[in-house]
């Protein structure tokens, strides 16, 4: 789950589509490569519980909503901010892949940082990808970014499973009246133009956020919602798109 | 100019205060730190531009909206990935400093990549930082990683100049009903709780986001626009603080 620009709502699509996938009766983990910003905890509803450990080396993952979760924000103190060099990064995301007892399974959801630096040059080598989906809002920086990240994939051979526009229009629950507070649309628009799949959109809704912030992601909360439509939807296209051999 | 979490509008913030301290009369450079995902150009109307060269090292910033502005996304190629491991970031980022013939002046704001990492560390080397703004949305995840940022410029002796809160609810264009699409408020509290001072408040707006968009920001563009209003605010309590010799 890559994005290029951060703030898209990779995290939030990462969580969303994990949990739709288990519905779909997946056994799948997430495994959140965000050493600097870890989203998870949050939203997952796992803030301030740590993994068990065994010995000094096995950590066990934390499980939530049938997924099995792993991230660097359930093992340092929330507010401690990870000051690390790119190296050290390297090592902590290889020694959080190795020395976490996964329990295997269909999928394996790996939420990635922002950009095209050394946490996805490290995945691409310690890791076989089956594909990177990739996220971006309907506005213009975001969709640069998205297509360098795109660029980035192709270069390191991840075959780009497809892209999903999240935080398309936002419609006033009161009146009904769409603005476009991000645009809408140009996610397929450049998904078309470079031959990538375009797996879905994602409407700009409170429920959503909420549903994050609370760690009741609204897949799971709020089955019924078009929001949790919606992700099935692109889960279900997902599968489609790895069965059809990409 | 630093956030933690991307996607807040870290970059839509620094350019509209760097037009609005320029209309202050301060003479202002705008340098574009993120390597991985450069928003500069395209929010500065300078998209496709390429600066001058002199020699083989010497940079000329360009200039728009009576600032001089250098980012990495006005000399490689738009489309294409920087995808550079963390000590060829250091070099680069190093070089479009030295290398760029930058007027002085009273004011130069880096636009820092989300996270805190080896662009931080690098900057933080280089340069003697007046100090640092934190941008935040008002939600939960963005501001948990806002405080990370500040925490890791507590720890490298820069001073937090203070907090924003960008895309602060949204107004409904059409009935005037209010959305917390990103909740709102809780970046005051936060500055308030951690003793930061809390610089102001921006709006959602969608002439904030067409405005970046067209390259066009809204400050230089509408004037006389509430949003235009709250980034001079900002603007103002921006140079109070550095007055007041934090």
């Amino acid at each position: 789950m890559g994005s290029g620009k951060g703030g898209v709502g990779k995290s939030t699509v990462a969580v969303n589509l994990a949990i739709a996938l288990a519905a779909m009766g997946h056994k799948t983990s997430l495994f959140d490569a965000d050493i600097y910003g870890p989203s998870l905890p949050i939203m997952m509803g796992l803030r301030n519980t740590k993994p068990k450990m065994e010995g000094q080396n096995t950590l066990f993952p934390l499980t939530k909503y049938g997924i099995d979760c792993m991230s660097i924000g359930n093992l340092v103190e929330e507010a401690a901010a990870t000051i690390w060099r790119g190296p050290i990064v390297h090592q902590v995301i290889e020694q959080l892949l190795r020395d976490t007892r996964w329990p295997g399974g269909d999928f394996m959801i790996i939420d990635l940082p922002p950009g095209t630096g050394d946490t996805h040059l490290t995945l691409t080598q310690l890791c076989e990808l089956a594909g990177a989906v990739i996220v971006s809002t309907p506005q213009d920086v975001a969709l640069l970014d998205a297509m360098k990240s795109v660029a980035m994939f192709q270069k390191v051979e991840v075959p780009v499973l497809g892209l999903v526009e999240n935080m398309s229009a936002f419609i006033c629950p009161k009146c009904g009246t769409e603005t476009p507070i991000f645009d809408k649309g140009n996610a397929e628009r450049a998904a078309g133009q470079s031959n990538i799949p375009f797996l879905g959109r994602i409407p700009i809704e409170l429920s959503i956020r909420v549903g994050g912030d609370m760690g009741k992601p609204v897949t799971a909360s709020q089955p019924d919602s078009v929001s949790a439509q919606a992700f099935r939807t692109i889960a279900a296209n997902l599968v489609q798109e790895l069965e059809a051999g990409h």
